[in-house]
């Protein structure tokens, strides 16, 4: 299996980015096309004593950085890494892409050089949140502001099939991220939605799911539209870097204070993994027609390589196949 | 001061309302006018020996559930505990009126009832909640689940009216919920808005803040659509719970961590402190002619009480006159 990789997205760029493919070149037994100024990328390995065994390189000369509009991956970056992963997935030239780069512009490559899966109105981004019952996938968090009905159903069903096929749950729970439990709660868009998800046997509808129930672990899949999507994210990390800051200050609050976080250390250590994102990887692109992941803005060496790792078990559960397959029966079922 | 209470409204309704009554009119020197079935509550107050020093009773046979419909407040439940406290307040038998009941009768009998300020758009309802610069204004949760711009500037205003009056935030910074920081960013809504908020002397707008930015102290007044804005109250709950539960399984991991618990403690009950909703006391109604507060429907007394503290705040601070000095002045500039 080869995993294409953008070298020049994301803060961490290129040293983590070269860092975490090597490490999963050596762990995970795949080859890797690295994509970017290939003489700056020997030039990093070298300099950083990173092995390049299993890596090959297409030459891609610019950065696009993040701030650039994402419609400029086709025209001022279209000689950028990213757009070049973007093109080497297109022709074949390996099974899947990683990219920490702009968001935005991964959202418009993957749709437009890339391509959506056949049927498929939008692509989505469906990252993997922790709560209470383990973990759960929310989705859309920002490729769409704005949907309409039937978008929200097809985020249901391709976030079913992620986390049948990768998480490993069963039967998966799909709710409607919604202001109440009742099926007449909420706006023209989710009462439609709602109607909409539960007569389709192609997921497993559990209703409305409301704000507070998402930590709680009310569903597997969480169905939103992109702009309430990004908000959620965002305040699932601030909520839990405020309320570290918060035990922070408890275990300095005193000398007994002290002593009792030094005894607790190990179990905070637990409690971090759990509330880190870069265990479980990126956030894979939904809908393409191959496999596009898109790793944290702020991936390390470690968080890269989780990435790759789960591109690569996207690509051997045949998820996209899985994802077209469905839908399929979702149509047929609307 | 008179503060008008609905002696029905809320899960433990009526022995904890009419106990954290009676704790008000004791600690903070109000009178009370309590609403609803007078034999009941002169049953229940002698029954839990509560003290009835410094109460009157308004007779009102009825409960209003908190699963009928708001607008029945006019009809079937005219004569509901909640409707006669709406309409003493709106004849002047009190100053302020708390309930602890359904949140859409409160809205739609303070806006139909006790009416609206002049020139308010749309009441609001506001609930201070906690981050790490101490606490801010959600604004709105729900009241309107759809919104106009106007009505968005107006939430801006309100909230600095209270935030200063009330909180003591000399000049809160007002933040536009949005996905992004730049001001092309977000839905049709928030692009007009965030227009209307920046050009306006009558509040001090700070931009757009991310979900990211709420709990860390980005803002003192968070402008809203009710549908964002229920979702990220809900999710600050959840959040809440979530954490909490993950602490706590934290101590139980190990002896050591017992022990670790143990000497914690008193920084836990600190925390537990700050993440108590009951502290600040209830929502207000913002935009309603008279003030009207919207206490949690799991209130208890100590709760309801805090909840008449504030009612009788924002009487004393003129914090309505205050609210439409302040409109006055964003409509001469709009």
């Amino acid at each position: 299996m080869r995993i294409i990789v953008d070298a020049f997205g994301g803060d961490n760029a290129p040293v983590e980015i070269l860092k975490g493919t090597a490490d999963a070149v050596s762990e995970y037994g795949i080859t890797a096309l690295v994509c970017g100024d290939e003489a700056r990328i020997r030039a990093v390995l070298s300099g950083n004593g990173i092995s390049q065994a299993g890596m090959d390189f297409l030459n891609a000369p610019d950065v696009m950085p993040v701030e650039a509009e994402p419609t400029e991956i086709l025209k001022s970056y279209k000689n950028s890494s990213i757009a070049a992963g973007m093109k080497a997935l297109a022709g074949g030239l390996g099974d899947a892409f990683v990219t920490a780069g702009s968001t935005g512009a991964a959202v418009v490559g993957a749709s437009l050089i890339v391509k959506r899966i056949k049927g498929v109105k939008r692509p989505a981004l469906g990252p993997i949140l922790p709560n209470s019952a383990g973990n759960y996938m929310l989705i859309d968090i920002g490729a769409n502001a704005e949907c309409r009905p039937e978008m929200l159903l097809q985020f249901g069903v391709m976030g079913s099939a992620y986390m049948k096929h990768i998480m490993g749950v069963e039967n998966p729970r799909v709710g409607l991220v919604n202001i109440g439990a009742e099926e007449t709660k909420g706006l023209e868009l989710q009462i439609q939605a709602y109607h909409l998800m539960k007569n389709n046997p192609a997921i497993n509808f559990v209703g409305n799911v409301e704000g507070r129930d998402l930590p709680l672990g009310a569903c597997d899949v969480a169905v939103t539209d992109g702009f309430t999507g990004n908000i959620i994210l965002k305040h699932t990390e601030g909520m839990g870097k405020f309320l570290s800051g918060e035990l922070k200050s408890m275990f300095l609050a005193g000398f007994s204070s002290k002593i009792g976080a030094l005894l607790l250390k190990k179990s905070i250590a637990a409690f971090r993994k759990k509330m880190d994102y870069t265990e479980y990887g990126g956030t894979p692109l939904m809908g393409i027609s191959k496999p596009v992941i898109k790793a944290h803005g702020s991936s390390n060496a470690k968080a890269f390589k989780n990435a790759i790792r789960q591109a690569k078990n996207i690509c051997e559960n045949d998820v996209n196949d899985k994802i077209a397959q469905a839908l399929f029966i979702a149509k047929e079922n609307a």
